[in-house]
């Protein structure tokens, strides 16, 4: 009994140690394989985001409480912070770096991530979002279109800086998410757009000339999921977008999307993209199949069509092995481009 | 009886875990709220600096300890690494890298952080030293001077580089505090200071002319503390200080300073600098009221005034939103700005 | 027995923490002490490297496991991210970033790190491989050569990026282990080698001629460790390495290793480097000395010698001073270079 009691005591001490370190979580990705495109040599790279984050939420009492989210980017090929075009490096927390409460009302954060468009549209892709030229994400699923015009160069084309994020509870099925950012420059290289070259219609450092803005509307109920988004970026550029999934069975989440992009504010000439990507994952025990084909139209240009297939086999929860195979058609040199990847995702 | 045996065995597994993991302590704070400044547009910004440390001690038998702090500073609206002038990053680890033992002596830190008399002044600050434009920290309270003057373009202005760190114990109330550094170079830019553009008196990259020290001494005694401190920068600017403050009520703290610099070493005109800064905390429940006024007296130019009020609510130990008003008339273009912000602190 | 039960029921709950917890593994060294070369004025610096590390190991079943290991690596005088030539700042994670898997065949990691020979060898360098001047790692070890000739200026020069590493099981003493790299250039710059100005060997940024590789054979029976290494970097340089330790007594540990350079690829004279160094440490109770004596001959220039000593006195397990003296003359300004040092170096 005494023994007992002296559990309790060295559990009491115990539980002071848990929730001091409670108070930060530290996750992360570690994604690395080989990757072979069609005009390059063999190399090794990254198919997810690769990430080491620190995390945590503060219990406020009354429903209400404190949370906060840093993220590092890095490519582990390199050890270096997350390169964007060029080899230029990120901002440290490229990730997300984000402060705010959480409640009731729903959650609001202040900082920099993801836009609501961006976030939500991730769950109607085949590859679930992955930057890697095998998914949709980055290109197709968004027409092109680029969250953040006026960042510095390099830096990633999916979020917002200096922004304020609003989620809604989820009230029967339904939830809203809004980004709004301020109209604060970032260090941009200059945008000719409507302008010349002399006089480019925002300067190296613009301000936006409008508050940039995503929201999104998600619909669930049972197998299905609707997601309705539109955004406006710090140049005026505009996007709305439609998508859906179902799960036909249990093992099979067939997927849609439909986004169009107006760039009439910065462009004389062709301003609108359309772009369509569908979708399927199908679930065999620990091996998971990705199909997903795409078209994205832009006014006068060539289009661009893509297929891919990947296959996931999960070692565990938290590791598993892909192969992807790719195709891309389009206006560039050259004018299709295989990707071949096989690597490892490590969770933790 | 057995399963008690069983929770010790369990428990001693949990010991080796805690006791390694005791090893390194994870905090740091995110800052973010909404500012308007006259002649700007809304921002999203800081205003208390925003870190993620890494720390940890280890007991070394006879009242001994070595101890360890590693502080990352970064920008939560755009996720990048601290910056300064012109939006050039600042050191990784900004808010301190150091190294050292503590014992019966005091405390001994080699690396990089606060001056002696940087870190010790923000006690007699009414916004406890927060870098925000609304306090007083980063100008008034020190008559405009800077510890690293020879370091890299966008450096903090508070720290050394390459110093020796050493904090005496409380002796009676006492304590003295000072910091040393050697004369290496920081790839800074030029100064001119008393010598030509074409012969700079510190040329880029150039070393200290003297080594810069800092030394500050502090007295506690019930509700009053006071200090008095002295430096010398790498380009032998000096500065002495002298503060205090007093617990007026248990809900009312009283302070005072005043600093004058002398950079005579680097100027042949306007040499001196003094100024004073005066202000006080009112708690009231989980709100707390900071009002200053301050006078930065230039030799020869505009005097810089300066008044703030805050209010800083908890929402719980580690969570406060603050709000905070300020008006600052200077030789400034324009010559009266005034600063609002309203947003929230989190500690982890 | 209700207490008991209690105990086992929170210990439930611990071991949930501690199982989540134990997915990442903080870890780090801080190294830092006071530096007086013969040629340059008294600074602060290291000895060792510094590291911030993450780590972590996942169990797959089967005897099989996930792991990755990120390192931080940071200059502790200055706060930056660790700096190479010119001040360079070097990758975040310079220390390693891999991930892979561990089974009864080995460790198979994918990622950048130290090449197999470059780790292998500070087991037969007296200073254990430290960069400092007073250590033989990073020059006469491994007679001048550099194992990454194509990376970022500034880089390290003992790393691969884009490689794949693997290190077999201990097999009755013996164990293999390799690396290879692609050929992915790294923005590095041109190469004049056989080339001219104008038509350098390797262009800025070229890629590999032919996949670098480096592997390493060690041996161990008793007090005997022996490796036998080679390596080929990007620009075709080569090397082989023999080494050997014994320990004599259980407290005195002997060392020697030589290692040979070709540059032929890329030089049309004095193509080749050799080196040895011999070395002995020695351990008396918490303290440690440490002796080395090296050269290292290139073709037709000078001969570079260096002779070491350091005493390593341990506070505890984690924390020792050090106190380093060395003398080292070569083909430098000056001639002959002292350099002594007096530091803590504190693993956390």
């Amino acid at each position: 009994m005494k023994k007992s009691l002296l559990a309790l005591a060295l559990l009491g001490s115990f539980a002071g140690v848990a929730q001091a370190q409670s108070a930060v979580q530290i996750y992360g990705t570690v994604d690395a394989g080989f990757i072979k495109r069609t005009d390059q040599s063999m190399a090794i790279g990254k198919r997810a985001n690769n990430t080491l984050g620190f995390k945590g939420t503060e219990d406020l009492g009354n429903g209400l409480k404190a949370l906060f989210q840093l993220e590092i980017r890095y490519e582990p090929d390199t050890g270096t912070i997350e390169q964007g075009a060029g080899g230029i490096q990120r901002p440290l927390f490229q990730g997300q770096s984000r402060v705010g409460l959480q409640g009731g009302f729903g959650m609001v954060r202040i900082g920099r991530g993801l836009t609501a468009f961006q976030e939500t549209s991730t769950q109607f892709e085949p590859f679930h979002g992955v930057p890697s030229p095998a998914g949709f994400q980055t290109d197709l699923t968004v027409a092109g279109y680029t969250s953040d015009p006026l960042g510095l160069v390099g830096n990633s084309t999916n979020r917002f800086s200096n922004a304020l994020f609003y989620n809604s509870p989820d009230i029967g099925g339904f939830q809203i998410n809004t980004t709004v950012a301020t109209k604060e420059g970032n260090q941009s290289a200059k945008i000719i757009g409507r302008g010349t070259d002399t006089a480019p219609q925002y300067a190296a450092g613009a301000n936006a000339s409008a508050n940039p803005y995503s929201v999104s509307a998600t619909y669930k109920n049972g197998p299905v999921a609707m997601m309705l988004a539109a955004e406006r970026n710090a140049v005026e550029s505009e996007l709305w977008s439609i998508a859906g999934s179902v799960m036909a069975t249990p093992a099979l989440k067939l997927m849609a999307s439909y986004t169009a992009q107006d760039q009439e504010h910065t462009r004389l000439v062709n301003p609108e993209t359309d772009s369509w990507v569908v979708g399927a994952n199908y679930t065999m025990g620990a091996g998971k199949v990705l199909i997903g084909y795409g078209r994205k139209t832009p006014d006068g240009v060539a289009k661009t069509k893509q297929f891919s297939i990947g296959y996931e086999y999960s070692l565990s929860k938290r590791t598993y092995l892909y192969f992807d195979a790719s195709n891309k058609k389009g206006p560039t040199v050259p004018s299709s481009i295989k990707h071949y990847a096989v690597g490892v995702n490590h969770a933790f």
